[in-house]
């Protein structure tokens, strides 16, 4: 139980007009007063503190409404707090630098082949492509997010388990502190995907949300009252194996029939009569190849289709986005697999029918969510 | 966004105070003062107001450790706030008045059969048993939680479906409340269950944990991060519709194959070989009589560790307690069952195993759910 005294309210304050400055983006002053619940007087005190810590500028905005004297434009400045953004995947590997306010200021990407893909190696590569891209563009990353595609306990960082990197019990927060020197978080990719699209996606002012997402294994990141869910001790995300089919396929995860086996990439392969794992790129061509029933997928989508049926039962969310390989579905596959997860789940039906969409963040969505993971610490002590 | 003003923090604090009685029982004012991080003088201006509202007593501990002047217990008065707690099942339906600190002063319950179960007669008959009851024990309730098992809607308390009591849209809280004359809170037994454990049973204290029951139907409450999960607009806890068998029975929400089907009462009656929905005291007695290998629930035990599996791979919990008729299964099945979901759970296997415990609340569990749902809203204002 944490109990606010008086000495709190403003730091409070501060970092809540941080908060909304970062995630909504440039606000008049008489905006952010009426959305914050404070009076002018302690708006214009607040955001004259962060002016002089150049964390904004102020402006008058170009076109005013009404008479009076017009509000002045509140902008969060970029450079004037950075966090260091990277993901890993199981071909490829990226960093970027991005700004108080979510622009992504300056990235690099490499891909990983054998050895490559060793942590030692990833973590000397990220560290000092890190180094030289901050030295290149004269700033400097306070913290950082890190996203994995694995089994992540966030409270220290250490990956149990990452079946499609090789990876196992890797002390990555620990080892990625000790080499960048600034705080780290490391997290599961579809927990950070979940955390873009609360904060700057699909889910952006919603309250509960799921965001599940497909490339070789599958994965999930749940949003509840606002919040990113973490389980305990910060497990969370294996969401790709749930069991939807008993006796199915073996999967690496030793069960059998797991989500993941019938609707990550592999399975996306066998549906459409492709060779499994081939690139990428084939996959989506086939898939925009297909008519429009799309009836090479109907099984697959039965699949896809029932565990969405489970996560709604389960968690009730106002909103799923898909992820990744999911955003390359057909349209038309998409509405099938929406009119029939409103059908099929009862908590569905008594909501009056949740919401299916594709992600629209892009190839970004790792980044941003693990720089949001990286802001979530910085936000409250600017 | 809430923000803190100097004058809330006062308020916040007594409320804080409030609910660690409420919770936690008689306590030293040192005690409470550690617990809150408060300081001694706060301490004893709160603890003063509440002794004078009649909320709390003081008395010297009767043990005093140490040297010193002893710390003075501060009790909380039950008789100084009560609520009323409802719950309506399949085959009866119960009320109780239960006050500050969570003891139960007094109950009543009954039957339910044919024209009992309608809405009206159940919202008459507990309007009537409620004002008998406050009136016999000179109590006045000033709030009410309706336990009631299906899919409510939070929000507002409307029913929108409960199939066991065949209801369906049945505006209940807004009834309740016409008719009980104080705000009432109506929300699903299994989430109201977990509510109980999580404040007064095998979750005390921790913060991630599922609450999962079987009756006629089966149903669950998550707690993450020491609060319980609402969903979306309040629908959750239809745990027990996630598919766990394509292809299996149909079940009475249109799907095939849900958890339900598989581990609730009638799946239990056919592996016990008895007709399906015999009286509760039959199954129970049957299950005593097991032999220690549990031979006979070798399938329905793989069932409902399936539906365990998925619920710890994708929510995580350090804790899963088994309410209801799972109660009555031996406890060699429940290690059975343990074991499997352990070795059987990637998420399980990184967290070193999770827990998974029979409930111990025993009849009250609903009660004691439904008054801490209506506590909720009382300990804030009092």
């Amino acid at each position: 139980m944490t109990v606010a005294r008086p000495d709190e309210v403003r730091r409070f304050n501060r970092s809540s007009l941080l908060r909304l400055l970062h995630t909504g983006g440039p606000a008049t002053r008489a905006a952010l007063a009426v959305e914050l619940g404070l009076n002018r007087s302690t708006i214009k005190m607040l955001v004259d503190g962060l002016a002089e810590a150049g964390l904004v500028q102020e402006k008058v905005p170009r076109q005013a409404r009404g008479a009076g004297r017009p509000s002045l434009l509140v902008l969060p400045q970029p450079q004037a707090a950075v966090v260091l953004a990277v993901y890993v995947q199981a071909e490829h590997a990226g960093i970027a630098l991005v700004g108080f306010g979510g622009q992504i200021l300056g990235r690099n990407s490499w891909n990983l082949h054998g050895r490559q893909r060793d942590p030692d190696e990833v973590i000397t590569h990220v560290a000092e492509s890190a180094a030289m891209l901050a030295g290149d563009l004269g700033l400097h990353p306070v913290a950082a997010g890190v996203s994995v595609p694995g089994v992540v306990r966030r409270n220290d960082g250490l990956v149990h388990n990452a079946a499609n990197l090789s990876w196992g019990e890797v002390a990555l927060g620990e080892r990625m502190t000790a080499v960048l020197n600034v705080p780290v978080t490391v997290g599961n990719d579809a927990e950070f995907g979940a955390l873009a699209e609360h904060l700057r996606g699909a889910g952006r002012g919603g309250g509960d949300a799921v965001f599940v997402s497909a490339d070789v294994g599958v994965g999930g990141g749940l949003i509840a009252q606002g919040s990113l869910l973490r389980g305990s001790a910060g497990y969370l995300g294996e969401i790709g194996h749930m069991t939807v089919r008993p006796g199915g396929r073996v999967c690496h995860c030793g069960n059998e029939g797991c989500w993941e086996t019938e609707v990550g990439d592999a399975a996306l392969c066998r549906a459409l009569g492709l060779p499994e794992h081939v690139p990428r790129g084939a996959i989506v061509a086939e898939l925009r190849a297909l008519q429009e029933d799309c009836a090479e997928l109907g099984e697959y989508l039965d699949w896809l289709t029932l565990g969405l049926v489970n996560v709604v039962n389960i968690l009730g969310p106002e909103l799923i986005v898909l992820g990744d390989l999911f955003t390359a579905l057909p349209d038309a596959a998409v509405t099938r697999v929406r009119e029939q997860v409103r059908r099929r789940s009862m908590v569905s039906r008594a909501l009056g029918g949740v919401r299916i969409e594709k992600s629209r963040l892009g190839a970004d969505l790792k980044l941003l969510g693990a720089a949001e993971a990286a802001f979530e610490g910085v936000l409250g002590v600017l």
